[in-house]
């Protein structure tokens, strides 16, 4: 649906709906149907019938407008484009994409990681607005991350016992395999390694695991089964672990933020974890709610959001929380 | 399996496995076996053979007694009994009942409610320590809570229209919705009401709805079956939002926080919300990392976190973060 509007200079001018709702609210336009003046209640009455989703993506047209953005509906991938602050159409290109979206939408990570590169590829960045059931927008920035860190280590060479789903290294021993790339958790006289951390070392040949029970030398092939048993999305985590262990960071539990690791870029006794890591399936589906819970929750504690989707690559996404 | 101890006295003291391992390890005990000397290393491999999940049992054992409290095993329906600091059990009763939970452990709600009733009945306190895969321990109080609140309401009879998953209130009717209880969000000119709250005045008879298409009158049937297309677990969610207001108190969603709902005991624009509440089913069981997240997003932005337990009765359960 298309207005004509005439302002002074007489000349018309085609505006999208959501631009004619807008200025109609702001009472800068006038709008007739059959001849008649109709009132903004009635033309987003009219509005609501004919499009879908008219009130999210209102909500986000407007509060961007309100910001001080000129913003222009796009037909295309995406719902707007957003010029930087000042800046025109006529003479500047658009900083964002927007996608304006319900509460009540699907986050599928690979839709998203595909608008992220779509939006990469014309040099914008991809902003979502995210509209709960009140009419509040949440906006987010959406990109892939390349995390690394400086952690070096060398060769070490422990014996440890598997307790239970940890795996218990005893005496020297335990000391060096923490100061070589600090693995595991000092609990008095023992060193814990968690299954992850006792796989990853027992695959670069610096581990050795006996069963508890039968003191029985554990192969790879049992140590393996006892940590999916435990863990069943253990390869996930795995192949998680592997790589950013492989980019010179220290990967510990992220258990009491709910998340899979916390990951250092050094020494945890050290620095705070920068990153907290979520490591999900490369068509990983779930409620924005989820979404924003996680992102909420890595804010209030300073860190960073990340989430590893695993597939035949893994790739990390990275989801801030903004105020444009 | 109990110890023979022999301190100074010379008398005998039966010694439960975790207080021998402790003592081991504090090196205030020595234990044979066979006649001869074994190390604390020896004698937890041989304790984690005959028993189960030793090492979250071993971790909150140890921790609670290095933060100087008398700690007894408990053979019942708990792990431990823990006195007040300074307290012993020959001077005072007990202050805590404890579970030693792994963080791969269940949590269902209704088996813990048990517990803390249980717990209150002998007029103590539940503390459980969940042990994350690193040793590292996270306790937490768990009752069952009242909350309360004061918003008084008068009467008012509004119209609003159904679009997509809100319903929008136009006009002076519109403030006074907002003024009588603080139901709905202004955007611009509207009053933008969620479904719950539509639903809610609706069988108050304060509010009268017609569909945006069909400008017909919609019964409470056809907005029902909208809200449960819209959301499926609307039933739950609506009997803990009309009991929380029955309680005098103002409901909104939580969806910033990833929970069901923020919930303010008075003026919404006067106050922060006190709780945060997540609405489950009365035999609800998720992973505790899930209960971690939860509890410490509520902490991070100073609310309280209740889980409202949705099933004949509707019971809320406070989960509070605590330093013991």
């Amino acid at each position: 649906m298309l207005f004509r509007s005439y302002p002074r200079s007489g000349g018309g001018l085609e505006l999208d709906l959501l631009e004619a709702l807008y200025l109609l609210e702001c009472e800068k336009l006038q709008v007739q149907i059959g001849g008649r003046d109709v009132d903004h209640a009635t033309l987003y009455r009219r509005a609501a019938r004919s499009t879908d989703a008219l009130q999210p993506r209102y909500i986000v047209y407007r509060d961007l407008r309100q910001r001080g953005y000129i913003v222009k509906v796009d037909q295309g991938d995406f719902n707007f484009r957003v010029y930087p602050r000042g800046a025109s159409p006529h003479n500047s290109q658009a900083k964002n994409w927007v996608l304006a979206i319900s509460e009540r939408d699907i986050f599928n990570i690979a839709g998203l990681l595909e608008k992220s590169e779509t939006s990469q590829r014309t040099r914008k960045d991809l902003l979502l607005g995210v509209v709960d059931e009140e009419g509040d927008i949440t906006y987010y920035t959406l990109e892939e991350a390349e995390p690394g860190g400086y952690t070096e280590e060398g060769p070490t060479n422990a014996e440890g016992a598997l307790i239970d789903d940890a795996v218990i290294v005893l005496g020297a021993e335990a000391d060096r395999l923490y100061e070589n790339g600090f693995y595991g958790k000092k609990i008095g006289p023992m060193l814990q390694l968690s299954l992850l951390e006792a796989v990853y070392l027992m695959e670069k040949g610096r581990l050795d695991i006996r069963s508890i029970r039968s003191g029985q030398r554990m192969g790879m092939n049992g140590l393996l089964s006892s940590a999916k048993r435990s863990q069943p999305d253990f390869d996930m985590r795995m192949s998680a672990y592997k790589d950013l262990r492989s980019r010179g960071m220290v990967v510990k539990t992220g258990f009491k933020y709910g998340t899979h690791f916390r990951v250092y870029e050094g020494n945890p006794s050290k620095h705070h974890s920068r990153y907290l890591v979520h490591v999900v399936p490369d068509d990983y589906s779930t409620v924005w709610a989820e979404i924003s819970r996680a992102v909420r929750l890595a804010h209030g504690v300073k860190k960073e959001i990340l989430l590893a989707s695993s597939g035949q690559l893994l790739r990390y996404v990275k989801l801030t929380r903004v105020r444009p």
